[in-house]
């Protein structure tokens, strides 16, 4: 393996050599900040997958290190996220009942599948998968799963149980709970809500207006939930709320991140390997979007590949160290940047902040109340809520709004799984059937020049005996036939035609079913005396062609301009004669 | 209901008004030839569907009559087909036991349930489904499923027991039988089979050297399976055969085809669903292109979604009278187009001629050894088998080939339904995985010219502070990244870099995630300083991106020509000015 490779596979060995003071003071201020921010969210986000809290901070630990090394963005921050987490739950506990050693497990197997898929398709180079989700299918999912998740996160604020993993679901499951709702629980959670977004909304203006520098300001926000996690904890703690019904985080090892074996018995393997497949490509695509944003910014490269070794990496490590899939935030990762983070070592510096948060302050949140890190959820996943969408996609095009209400009701009614498949599998038939009946139209030459247009659109120049059909698509095998039945049906009628002129300015590719429906097409006008010609054919569609045998059994010939085939064939100009294409 | 709505839902109103002594004496006599034919065709194709042979017969009655009433093309010979019988054999197989009740009853279903796709999918006006099946995946799954029913009928050649819906299942079952060959229908076998070769190949030049003429020849040649049966059902009469354990049909009951009542148990009809789905697809894809072939021949029109309403009818009556799933067949429908059918009454008179050997000839069929009508099917399928078109695919194109090798090594490994749902989904994906990539050429100035073309095969003039990327293909969500991607990693070490034009000549559609790709792009762009631009928009594609903000966001300006773009960025010429497309 030679110097390039090494630097290609492991992007550390090429910033790492360059490491100097400026760019450590960076990275150090910057995890400092970050690390600060992570503390509660990691917290939170172990919830909503529905595992013990320190599960969080660990799944921010390992996967932040491996990035590090792995990874192209220099300011992307792994670890866990809300849409992640929710998708986490949501496939582990189709195998194993919340709180249970099982669970746990099998959110390591679930981060080590992930991790195993994404490192595959890095290898593979195979980065395009993520294309395939549109961005109507993500705006939908994003919205659906940020309201999932908010409304699974109520039960925390009344301090009530409930369960489920759609609408429905988790709302029947709710209003059954409300008569137990705890009063002491709904103040700290609805006290706790409404001061983070105010911390989100109003904080800021506020400090600057009390004197405060706009940076400082803007620290003091990022350190807002941490504000509340303190306030909370000792409210909780002074008054004994714990033993009047408040659930509270409890006892939360002192540890390092252990070293965790993920179980992969057949069974829990096959029930998770579609989940792991959609978190790996949701992560994915959440990831690089984030990591070319940033990278944009500073005219840097990302290599979507390499990403996906990176988080593969990330999830694998998540795996081993008593994690859960993880993937580069975005909220954690804009503060990163904004707080001057040069180089993946601020990542390893943050790693290093939570790991002394595990092993030293643990202690302290024992007396956090669930209901706080609940409203951190809620507060932070009704940003992604965003039904402009809809209205947005309505006023472009009616496929695209079908995507995205599709993935919203789907995912809303039937879970994220289902939501975000749908969405998929949708967006793709929605575009093959756009595709599949193309823009066809019948042109004539605009009097006085050497262009064609639409006959239906203006006046322009025809000829009883040529009819000349433009196609604004690729001919593929979802289009091919609605050509040939076109033209067939076209001509059934019209006795007076010799010749058909396909003009193929808009054709990009042909796949072998277009140029089967090509050959039927030429057999078929040949057998009613109708010649079948083409005219200006794009190189990489002419080189493809030439290697068959179409062009020798075409009736008619091959023309390199329209107006070519239209002085030709009606003789209306002394223009250059035809030039098949054979000759060339 | 108007009177043109009534003949488009009943073209019979349409030619049954003109129905004259011509047309009858036509009709007549191409009847009688593809009755001729059909009889053992139905008694084989019912075999190898697993069902009792009559089942056969009753499927080519009704389903005739009400194709000829609802059906468009004029020629179409509907009823048992090779590959549907051997995917009802698989569908039906999956439920319950060949030879029980249960079975005949799961192809009643089978045949209600396509019947209803059908005719639903007709009414729906979506044809265009078919349209995903390519070319490849129909080649490779004929092919495939050719070699698979000739191997699954060399049991009755052999004289043993044989079973399974894969080339590895067949093959190991027959060869675990082989010891018990039966050497007497070993015999009869590879006689008929040598024979029945011999008139497909042989008999036509033959007689016409005995001096007949080419008609009477031809006709003879389809009489040839005809001539196989009644030997061979002689030999087995006469020499008592059936006794020394030849398999012969046996009993069959003397009757027009029954009244039945198909089954609708919710786990039948589940069971059933998807083969269904699938039998109803590639039975219209095969149907369609016959009757597509032969009425371009004569100027006739099909209505595409007619024929499913067509198909539908004749499926749904199958079901009600002892049948099974049908569609048009190519060889039927040839000999009948070429015996001089004019209308859809040659299909009734030929249902009247299967009624009557229904109801008297079959008692004469006692005799008949099973393997005459394996022979029948052997000789008939291996003209299905095509290899050629993976050499044609493999010059023309290697997504193609992919698509084919696929299918064919699928549906012989593991059966006609994984083999084509894959083939559909792999074609599919090729097909995103080509545009997701798209050619893309920066291209600069021909001197002395108003042409741009690719900067690495002419010599061109380009500036440095322009650049001019033309993208060959739509914009739509499985390119949008892509094309991000490249201009942000094609600008991200160019420090000259003031303006980016996309030249849109290509470009047939832009969707929404395209839209967001390039409102990223511009955004993006405008931090580096660099200005986009777009040149030479297609109308459509304009009519859009006035319903957004797009424009009104864009940093650089839209040029109707890339000759305009030029010179207006670097004052190169005295063309016209740049014409913002807001002002148009």
């Amino acid at each position: 393996m030679s110097r390039t490779d090494f630097t290609r596979y492991l992007p550390i060995l090429d910033w790492g050599r360059r490491y100097d003071r400026t760019a450590l003071t960076g990275d150090l201020i910057a995890a400092v900040i970050v690390t600060i921010m992570l503390i509660p969210q990691s917290l939170a986000y172990a919830l909503l997958a529905g595992l013990p809290p320190e599960a969080g901070l660990y799944a921010s630990i390992a996967p932040i290190l491996l990035y590090a090394v792995f990874g192209t963005s220099r300011a992307l921050a792994v670890g866990p996220v809300a849409v992640v987490s929710l998708m986490t739950a949501a496939a582990v506990g189709q195998v194993a009942e919340q709180g249970t050693a099982g669970y746990a497990v099998a959110a390591l197997t679930l981060a080590v599948l992930s991790g195993g898929i994404l490192l595959l398709l890095g290898v593979l180079r195979m980065g395009f998968i993520a294309n395939f989700l549109s961005h109507p299918v993500i705006s939908g999912f994003i919205t659906a799963s940020g309201i999932l998740i908010a409304i699974s996160q109520v039960k925390h604020i009344l301090g009530v149980e409930a369960s489920g993993h759609t609408l429905v679901e988790i709302g029947t499951s709710l209003l059954a709970g409300l008569p137990q709702t705890d009063m002491t629980t709904l103040a700290i959670g609805v006290a706790a809500t409404g001061f983070l977004f105010w911390v989100r909304k109003g904080m800021k203006p506020a400090l600057i207006r009390l004197g405060l520098g706009a940076r400082p300001a803007d620290i003091a926000t990022k350190a807002g939930p941490v504000l509340a996690v303190i306030v909370t904890t000792l409210l909780v703690w002074g008054l004994d709320l714990s033993e009047q019904g408040v659930a509270i985080v409890g006892a939360v090892p002192q540890s390092l991140p252990p070293l965790t074996m993920p179980a992969f018995s057949p069974d829990l393997v096959s029930a998770l390997l579609v989940p792991a497949l959609l978190i790996s490509v949701i992560g994915f695509v959440e990831s690089i979007s984030v990591a070319q944003t940033l990278a944009a910014k500073k005219r840097q490269r990302i290599d979507p590949n390499q990403e996906l070794i990176g988080l593969g990496a990330a999830n694998i490590g998540a795996g081993f160290t008593g994690g859960y899939p993880v993937t580069g935030g975005f909220a954690r990762s804009v503060v990163n940047f904004d707080a001057g983070a040069e180089t993946p070592a601020a990542g390893a510096f943050t790693a290093l902040g939570l790991a002394i948060a595990a092993l030293a302050l643990t202690p302290l949140i024992f007396f956090l109340p669930k209901a706080t890190l609940a409203a951190t959820i809620i507060v932070a996943v009704l940003s992604l809520v965003d039904f402009g969408v809809l209205k947005r996609a309505w006023g472009y095009s009616k496929a695209d709004f079908g995507a995205v209400a599709a993935t919203i009701v789907l995912t809303l009614g039937f879970g994220v799984e289902i939501g975000v498949s749908a969405g998929v599998i949708l967006s793709v038939l929605l575009h093959l059937w756009k595709t599949s009946r193309p823009h066809v139209a019948e042109v004539g030459l605009v009097p006085g020049t050497q262009h064609f247009r639409n006959i239906l659109r203006h006046r322009v120049e025809t000829d009883p005996a040529v009819l000349t059909i433009r196609i604004d698509e690729s001919l593929y095998f979802a289009n091919a036939r609605f050509l040939e039945d076109y033209i067939l049906n076209r001509v059934a009628e019209d006795r007076a035609l010799r010749h058909v002129v396909l003009m193929c300015s808009a054709v990009n590719a042909i796949d072998l079913s277009a140029l089967e429906s090509l050959e039927a097409l030429n057999e078929r006008l040949g057998d009613l005396d109708i010649r079948l010609h083409l005219s200006e054919v794009k190189g990489p569609v002419t080189d493809r062609l030439t290697r068959t045998h179409f062009l020798d059994a075409l009736t008619g010939e091959v023309f390199l301009s329209q107006y070519d085939a239209w002085a030709s064939l009606t003789g209306g100009s002394q223009g250059p004669g035809p030039v098949p294409v054979a000759g060339r």
